[in-house]
């Protein structure tokens, strides 16, 4: 094929999957992009980034730089929710080209009236495109090019300033060529910054032995919103099966007043779009939704598409299961495991356009009715890729601000899939990294590989299903510094209440497991209870709402200190309008002590420059005006957070 | 878009710029690919790589295997030139995910007889596609897994080899997705193997002064057939123009008696599709070629698409050069040089269709009429890289045996694009690279990163426009170690003849070209001198056609010797049927020692193995038992060249 262009675009950056899918931001973010834009031999060309929101009409153009090696970059900003295009259009730029050429034939002392000639015809394109000012500049121009007499004064102009910035105001794009378009989707900025707490409503009744209700929770919303948590979310609140419903410590046996676990969900009492009876009435969710909106608290479903061999799914709809040639219908298993309470939704299933709407009206139901923005999807990995894929986009395009947090932990290439079909937040393996080489490879990992474009990690030290082997048991400090790790680390940060802010390490002998689960019993809180965690959490949740350099997770740079107990890093916001530095010991037992090397280039500054540090918990301050600085924590207080001004 | 497939296929490698560009291989070469191929949950599937010929009906299949953490692989041979196409499929394999389950299941001591029945069903559908023979082997099968009575002869046939062996024979490919197809350019084995030699035709002549001719070649050529080279190389042949002709070392006045640059192409006498009259005559060149032929000799030409100012185009088609406002033609430049004896062709003409195709037709001149088969193109990063892409494309239509050597000593970025966009071979920055670091880490870069799929590099010492400083006033043992990297290490080497093998290095002050270069005046040599490099340059071509390890580039593992001086290096065929070890002294003054580390783990064998090493140069050899052995190498023969018998 054919193709008299000159400029050859690629190796475009970010994309994902080949530019198949799309990369993440939120409103406001600014996205870098480069790319490779060459031509053949010396002529100068010149490139622009085109973007455009779902909805413009017109594409925003950016002029890229050349950075060197044939790469170019530059950076825009997006500013709406949805989705944008973006692409790489090069040309050649004869009017620079010529300005070039004629600066180094001046330089070399070469007569250029032939090239004042080529410049005047250059400008005649120019003129058209040009203001009435400028076109009468040059047309100006265009006399002196032409005319002897005035050499002198036309080389001046040729390769003046003023030219140089009317040839970029005026581009002339010549043989251009341009990318395919890739695409952004843009969300609101909680889909990178959220602060979560879980509970089960069943365990927030006051007194105990009674089974907690959406009016219990009611009560609880105010402690929630004082430690600065902004998504409150809550394991399904559905009708529970009763048949194979299994016991307190996931026993196969359910005693008559087991109250069974809340993901074997549906009942004669209803399924996806019921609530739970004794939780208390669709009203009361409501009021609860609504009461928790006004302390600036979202409250997040569980979206766990499984059901209770007596959901009523599995009579009205027997094709959305799979039953086996001798009668029965198939429960969940992972040979040899046998899950007898719950039964997968059948994907194969021919009837499964049906079976995906009804899903999709599921999600669509709580989000229009009950005004639920956020969801927590319960093992998306048991459920096919497109379909979330599809499922995900159904959603956003009638309603931008819900997000997904995909409950994955499972192979990588799985976890980032999930991410990569549209889940909005993901979990991770945050949960069981402890020492700081694992620290610094999983996050160098996620902030500087491609990930960063897809994959929002939310970071959460614990959850109902894990009761990581490095909390079993553990000290005060230890719940401090996972704390502080996954809420300084990552923007998206979450906790499994009662049970983290209590310390209830207690777990099932040999399993990451905790003992009398919440999972499949109530369990008593004594709520009012306030310890050093809660107030601890509490004011690292009210600095992470006050420096923009813990909005985000991307920008993190880890700081050398010679001291493998000690981790440091430096994290900063795009505008480089708040920056920080954590330092945390990993140490439970005994005092640390190091020397931390200031990021003195990427914070633009030289040694010498006085620095102030002041920790943003003790109130403590410090001038810094040498690149290495001593910093010792004990495990009473095993965290710096220093807001850096310069 | 709704797609019911649970299957996702990703990351397939190899590829080349996003899949948009063919890969390289040579006939029955060995393609590995491997791709991440994901399901849900935990079900079993199966993926297989699909290829066919441009010209074949029918894909032909190759079952992939998983590598772990969802990465499959497999390979294929390419068996035709041409292009081939591959994609990978990928499907729920309910067979083989049966059988899997069972097996856990009988493991754990659980009763299948409910598995079974289904298993009976599973075989309906396989039954179809059977053999006779195979099909009446699952009839009886579904009799039995439905028979209680044989439930033991079930069980015992559920799980067997053979069962699962016919399996993967008939796969019932459910909800198959299937990546989009890559492809494959295959050419002849010569564009991966061959050995370059060039000189000057005009320089040819026994008596010194005299012009020499095609005649005066043909004489030469048993000398280079014996010497063991398999491509002849010549610069332009066509008549040279005689305005502005360049003299003597490149000054900017020609004498009357001066021969002209012979890439300024050009004059009343023709152009390029014309011989220079002082060669000879069309039927001189015809029979060079083909009496070239027959002592396994190609003539490759040297393809320069640029014209003196007297060619017959400039007249002729006087829009295919750029015009001046004050009515001159533009002449090459770089400003502020200026290269007065060129005019560059004008690819952004109008007429560019009409050039273009003037272009490919003086290509397919000389293919067609004179039976030339390799092309080397001047300077190509100064033509457009879509007109090269869709050149060579047209002329491989018609003559796939063609090959185009690059001729770019520039940026990576355009070097690479040259050769994505079709260059068989491209020269490389080996003639700059001395140190073993500098040897290792360009090695690496070629063989190991993406370039190895595009990217074939031929390496040359020195060229008529590059008489590197490293050669310069240098001494024997550095042309030895010199022809001896470039031999060894790339499978595609060529060298600029007589000033290279008779070390001529004498230079322009204070430039890397040649002192009285032949590009603007005849030499003179004597052909008859056989010196050491003669000699051993032949014996090193020889070993290179003898052992299949050198007749590729990309199978290289360097080898650890702790001495600075000491290049080592182990190379090998796909199939390991040919291994050699090179080690090289970089050093031309003195002796040079160290222990070289065998690559056990690549050569399949463990410390211990005797393994026999001959020097193909010497022949001696040695049995060498543990993993380090001992080497020593000096000027006089600066390295080893060993086979290995294992």
């Amino acid at each position: 094929m054919r193709n008299q262009s000159r400029v050859v675009i690629e190796n475009i950056y970010p994309q994902v999957s080949g530019g198949t899918l799309p990369i993440k931001a939120v409103v406001d973010e600014i996205i870098p992009v480069h790319a490779d834009v060459l031509v053949d031999g010396h002529d100068v060309i010149a490139a622009s980034v085109l973007f455009k929101h779902e909805k413009a009409r017109n594409w925003q153009e950016v002029r890229m730089a050349p950075l060197g090696n044939d790469l170019w970059g530059a950076q825009f900003s997006v500013e709406k929710q949805g989705f944008y295009e973006y692409k790489i259009q090069g040309w050649m730029d004869h009017a620079l080209n010529w300005q070039h050429g004629i600066e180094r034939k001046i330089e070399d002392g070469q007569h250029v009236n032939s090239e004042l000639l080529e410049g005047a015809e250059i400008l005649e394109n120019i003129k058209k495109m040009a203001s009435k000012e400028d076109a009468s500049y040059f047309e100006q121009l265009q006399k002196d090019f032409r005319d002897e007499s005035a050499y002198e004064k036309a080389v001046h102009e040729a390769v003046s300033e003023k030219l140089h910035h009317l040839f970029t105001q005026y581009p002339v794009k010549k043989l251009a060529n341009e990318s395919e378009p890739l695409s952004i989707y843009v969300d609101r900025l909680k889909a990178r910054f959220s602060t979560w707490y879980e509970f089960f409503p069943r365990s927030a009744s006051k007194e105990e032995g009674q089974h907690g209700t959406f009016n219990d929770c009611l009560d609880l919303l105010p402690r929630v919103a004082k430690m600065g948590f902004d998504t409150l979310y809550f394991p399904p609140v559905h009708p529970i099966g009763e048949v194979n419903r299994k016991g307190k410590n996931n026993t196969t046996e359910a005693h008559s007043d087991d109250v069974g676990s809340c993901w074997g969900i549906g009942s004669k009492e209803g399924g996806h779009k019921s609530i739970h009876p004794d939780l208390g009435t669709e009203a009361d969710f409501k009021k609860l939704v609504s009461e928790a909106k006004k302390l600036g608290i979202e409250v997040a479903m569980d979206f766990a598409l499984q059901a209770a061999p007596d959901h009523p799914w599995v009579e009205e709809h027997p094709e959305w299961f799979k039953w086996r040639p001798d009668g029965t219908v198939q429960y969940a298993e992972n040979p040899p495991k046998k899950y007898q309470d719950i039964l997968p939704i059948y994907f194969e299933s021919k009837d499964w356009k049906n079976l995906w709407d009804e899903m999709l009206s599921t999600a669509l139901y709580w989000i229009e009715e009950f005004g639920i923005q956020v969801y927590r999807v319960d093992n998306p990995h048991t459920k096919p890729y497109y379909f979330w894929g599809w499922l995900i986009s159904e959603v956003k395009k009638k309603h931008p601000d819900v997000l997904f947090l995909s409950e994955a932990f499972t192979k990588p290439k799985v976890m980032h899939q999930l991410a990569k079909q549209g889940f909005t937040q993901s979990y991770t393996y945050f949960t069981w990294r402890n020492s700081k080489n694992e620290l610094i490879e999983y996050l160098t990992e996620l902030t500087q590989t491609d990930q960063q474009w897809f994959f929002r990690p939310n970071f959460w030290p614990n959850t109902p299903d894990i009761n990581p082997w490095a909390l079993q048991g553990s000290h005060e400090a230890t719940y401090l510094q996972k704390y502080f790790l996954a809420a300084t680390l990552s923007s998206n940060t979450g906790v499994y209440g009662p049970v983290f802010e209590y310390m209830q390490g207690a777990a099932l002998p040999g399993k990451e497991e905790y003992l009398d689960s919440e999972k499949f019993q109530i369990r008593h809180w004594d709520w009012g209870i306030e310890n050093k965690l809660t107030t601890l959490i509490t004011r690292i949740n009210e600095l992470r709402k006050d420096h923009k350099a813990l909005q985000q997770t991307n920008n993190i740079k880890f700081l050398t200190v010679e001291n493998d107990q000690l981790l440091a890093y430096y994290k900063y916001d795009q505008q480089l309008e708040s920056e920080v530095i954590a330092v945390v010991s990993l140490d439970p037992y005994y005092a640390q002590n190091g020397w931390v090397q200031l990021p003195l280039e990427d914070m633009g500054i030289s040694e010498g420059h006085q620095v102030k540090v002041s920790d943003l918990i003790t109130k403590s301050s410090y001038i810094w005006d040498k690149e290495w600085n001593f910093v010792e924590l004990h495990p009473a207080l095993p965290f710096h957070l220093f807001k850096i001004e310069k």
